[in-house]
């Protein structure tokens, strides 16, 4: 079996590293493993529940029904929920075989089955499936709204789920779904046929990826289409102009992303891909250039994105306010995968610090800490007597599932195929790119990770098994690390400064090498033009960013009050507490006590911030 | 003729102060003659061609052509515009009615007639008239869709026109058509009828209006029934819940307006003319602790009022971004309105106090210079590098028209009937609330006002005809000022503090009353608790806030970098400049040159910021 990770570049492509597959990374406790229990445990059987409750299952099914009645279904009202509910049934049977190559399941295999099968039954002859025009328009219209009907996003979702399938599976039902649908998609797009475009990126990066399954390049071609030719500033409607569809600029000429933040970092993540399988430098740069511009004015501290609740969008640079911002948690994954296209792609040490920033702060703060509920939103701040309505969710906490189910499937997927995400490894080395303790089986070595990361900063890595030759254990020392030191298997102790501490020689089992990456409790500040801030500073420790929450806060004490005086500043202490939240450590001042952000909401929803504003003297 | 203003409350009402007519005080030089002659000369004018061109004339014309067909009209996709067309021409048409009483015009007598026939043709023999449900749904299914459907909102606007049309004409056919509009409602609706409530307010202060005007009470019945029932948490639709539509709490309960903002204020400004006619303390009470709470949370200090793009929406308690501010130019208006209702009721000088923040800042900015042009939304800051896209206007500048084009025809009408909101009298005194240069002329009294307000505080006042019975003249010491005095006619001078300053006497023709308020420039610091603008100042002077736009920002320094540091803000100084702006008093610092806020835009269109960060020092 070949590496069975989330993205496998072609032997032809030109990555710096090697992705290892979720099978070669292997997360045994700690803070990932807890999550990847609950993920499997609560979260992915609940979205077995949501789907048949909210509906996709039934749409589905619906949709096979009419396949052969040629006239207008008589139940076309049956359908339920908008009109992308398929893409939903797509993330989570990629998490489904993500899960099942991480710690197989006959349960979760037999719910693939089922689920494959509905989507097998529902597809048309010719390739096509999509179970809202199915149903609500009898199959006719195909593609009559490029622009908001989301057909090539459904499309691009399958894809994805069938790539992790066939991975899991090998040929199965799903995967002849998926290589039906995209080589329908190949017939009726590109630039001999529709030159159309959806108005929601994904389909790139499916694309690229069932060319890397398959050695097919007429999907890296019609992926390369649907990049290319997007920029043109035509894709318009229900009120959204150019920018919300990231179609004012071509991707090459793109500065910064811009718009509705899931769409654009979806479609960098696809133009990595395609940069990387073309070897397309120009692409390439110009992707890296929106990537730094994009985190250096554009993201909040805790890595989210999108500061905007109209249009789910950017804001302009530096425009970050804290109480409204946007921050979708699937702009968070789509971020990490984007970050993580470019690592592999240039092994460039600030996507891995990227990716951190996110996993550990924007994107974990998506799914409560028992694993049934999501935030859709990811608010840094909620104010005392802040109104509660419907959609306002930052205020309401987090919520079992959305009339746009996009999220939390999406973070399903996300934390499953996870330890894809930490190491990478060829014939030369192996790098460390993110911490847990657990085992790294590729190739004939083996690695144990021991660590308490993020609670603590010390990372030892045990060479289990190795063979002669010498290769290079790359560790990520973190951008937010100061006076990190490295000790070698011969005791030796270095100084090692933000990137990657290498260690080369040729290894022998029993060999250890120990990162400690000092975590004291760090006051950031942000950026002068970030005005909504100004004054302000965010506690961090290591590399998770914190929240003040009203149930935290001493006395009566509004957290919109409260403020950092010099003695609080001096005076931050960190606390490992066993028994809060599934065992944290909090960051104690005089007048309140900080959890980490990813852990706001999971005991009262009230009001809370990440931003603290300093005191003023004089 | 009695009191042609533009809110008459009854005899039989308590008021403390009542209205003067719109003849009765005239506006003869300095800021605000000069917006009326070009609300006169280009804006109203302008409204009649963008009327026609955007299908408002024509959906009316459409709906007259379907009344007797009973059959779907054949060329129903003909309508053009939103589904609130008719509120645009009723809205500019009480513009023309109010502006005719200011200044008569043939021409624009000769307009109103031709639209009030247009309407007048439009109409069902039942009282019915809504182009929109008339064309596209060949009048049936009335009221299917009260929540979003605008129609109560129509016949709110269309029943204002008509009071000031009856007010200029007497009996006319806008005032048959509102009348039976107006019984159609009242047949129709109510607490034996249809109890449902439209989605946006206004019908309610159209509706006590016309019960002024008529003495007929089922018409405040009406409203009030249209009030009282209004918070019961039913009104949700379009992905929109009760607090957008004002419907969460009852209006009596509610303590600070949330939800959609030009919602919230007419239907506060609504409830206030019930208030004063039922003389119902308790609503009273209630509305005033809205406001004051309003003003103390949700307000920007132009005066704006709604934080969200997303339901163009008030934010929570002190959530007053400046960067993404909504501060619809409607929601100022709205607010003015209310405001001097329950100034009326209440002679509380911190009404008049709000109306003049709002008239000078948060509203006038709404209209170019030029008069041709409008902000719907009014930001106070524009980043640099800021995306144009389509709707986010304070990118791209004042706008000719609308898709909803709510706003300028409101602005219209607000600027024709501004004479109206700036005095009182009765038989015991004069009190004047906004200063302009003018007349008052009103039961045997003549008082000249001579200023160049707000420029200069120095305001002068002549009692040129007088009775010879004692009176008081009041004037309003804004509560922005620090220094007043008064000089009385024997020429003593004392000092007075913020509220009216009163002058009771015999008055003889050629008393004069001096009011100097001084106008040093000064530097306002927001609540700490909003975080958007900590460490910032806004530069104000008198009444007027200010604005640094990047065209007056010395050098290659970007407005976003800028800082007020304590020499700056030692040395600001205010200058008048003739030939700027229409003439204006400008604020200048050493790295650069303030205007007034409501100018800002009218020369080039790029960043701009109300609130400046005070230099850190150390």
């Amino acid at each position: 079996m070949g590496i069975a990770g989330p993205v496998v570049p072609t032997q032809e492509a030109q990555p710096t590293l090697r992705p290892l597959g979720i099978a070669n990374v292997r997360i045994t406790s700690g803070l990932w493993a807890d999550r990847q229990r609950i993920n499997r445990e609560v979260s992915i059987p609940i979205g077995s529940t949501r789907l048949r409750e909210a509906g996709n299952l039934a749409d589905l099914e619906l949709a096979a029904k009419y396949l052969t009645d040629p006239g207008r279904p008589a139940d076309r009202d049956a359908y339920r929920g908008p009109w992308f509910m398929d893409s939903d049934v797509y993330k989570w049977l990629e998490a489904v075989s993500w899960e099942c190559l991480r710690a197989d399941s006959d349960e979760l295999r037999s719910e693939l089955e089922l689920f494959s099968k509905a989507v097998e039954t529902a597809q048309h002859d010719d390739g096509y499936v999509n179970s809202y025009v199915q149903v609500t328009r009898a199959g006719r219209d195909r593609y009559r709204d490029l622009v908001m009907g989301h057909e090539h996003y459904c499309f691009g979702h399958l894809v994805q789920a069938a790539v992790a399938a066939h991975r899991l599976l090998g040929d199965c039902a799903l995967w002849q779904v998926a290589l039906h649908a995209a080589d329908h998609l190949v017939a009726t797009f590109g630039p001999d046929g529709n030159d159309g475009l959806d108005g929601h990126p994904v389909i790139e990066m499916a694309l690229v990826e069932l060319y890397r399954e398959t050695g097919r390049t007429q999907y890296l071609d019609l992926a390369q289409h649907f990049v290319e030719t997007r920029g043109r500033g035509t894709i318009r409607g229900r009120g959204r102009d150019p920018i919300y569809f990231s179609d004012r600029v071509s991707v090459r000429e793109t500065l910064v992303p811009e718009g509705h933040a899931v769409r654009a970092v979806y479609l960098a993540a696809g133009a990595s891909d395609l940069a990387l399988e073309r070897d397309d430098d120009s692409l390439a740069a110009a992707l890296d250039r929106q990537w730094h511009a994009m985190t250096a004015t554009k993201q909040y501290v805790t890595g989210g994105l999108g500061s905007r609740w109209d249009g789910e969008a950017f804001g302009d640079p530096y425009e970050l306010p804290p109480d409204v911002a946007y921050a979708e948690t699937c702009a968070s994954i789509g971020a990490i995968q984007w970050a993580w296209r470019r690592l592999l792609a240039t092994g460039d040490v600030r996507f891995a610090d990227g990716i951190e920033q996110l996993l550990l702060n924007g994107f974990l703060s998506g799914v409560s800490l028992s694993g049934d509920a999501f935030f859709y939103v990811n608010a840094l701040q909620v104010r005392s007597d802040a109104v509660p309505d419907d959609h306002r969710q930052p205020v309401n906490g987090r919520q079992q599932w959305f009339q746009t189910a996009c999220c939390p499937p999406n973070v399903m997927r996300t934390i499953a195929q996870l330890s894809g995400y930490l190491a990478t490894g060829d014939d030369a080395g192996v790098q460390l790119h993110q911490y847990a303790a657990g085992e790294i089986d590729f190739a004939g070595r083996r690695l144990t990770v021991s660590t308490d990361y993020p609670w603590d900063g010390r990372v030892e890595v045990t060479v289990d098994v190795t063979d002669q030759r010498d290769w290079t254990l790359s560790l990520r020392v973190p951008s937010w690390c100061v006076g990190a030191t490295l000790t070698d298997p011969d005791g030796q102790t270095t100084p090692v400064s933000a990137g990657y501490a290498t260690t080369r020689r040729t290894w022998q089992p029993g060999d250890r090498v120990v990162l400690e990456l000092p975590m004291p409790v760090r006051l950031i500040e942000a950026h002068h033009r970030v005005d909504a801030v100004r004054g302000c500073r965010a506690i961090a420790r290591g590399p998770l960013v914190y929240a003040v929450e009203q149930c935290d806060v001493v006395g009566a004490l509004a957290v919109d009050d409260l403020t950092l005086g010099a003695d609080d500043a001096a005076q931050l202490t960190p606390r490992w507490e066993s028994d809060l939240l599934g065992g944290c450590v909090t960051v104690t001042a005089r007048t309140f006590t900080a959890v980490p952000y990813f852990l706001w909401a999971n005991r009262t929803v009230g009001p809370m911030r990440v931003w603290l504003p300093l005191a003023v003297t004089g």
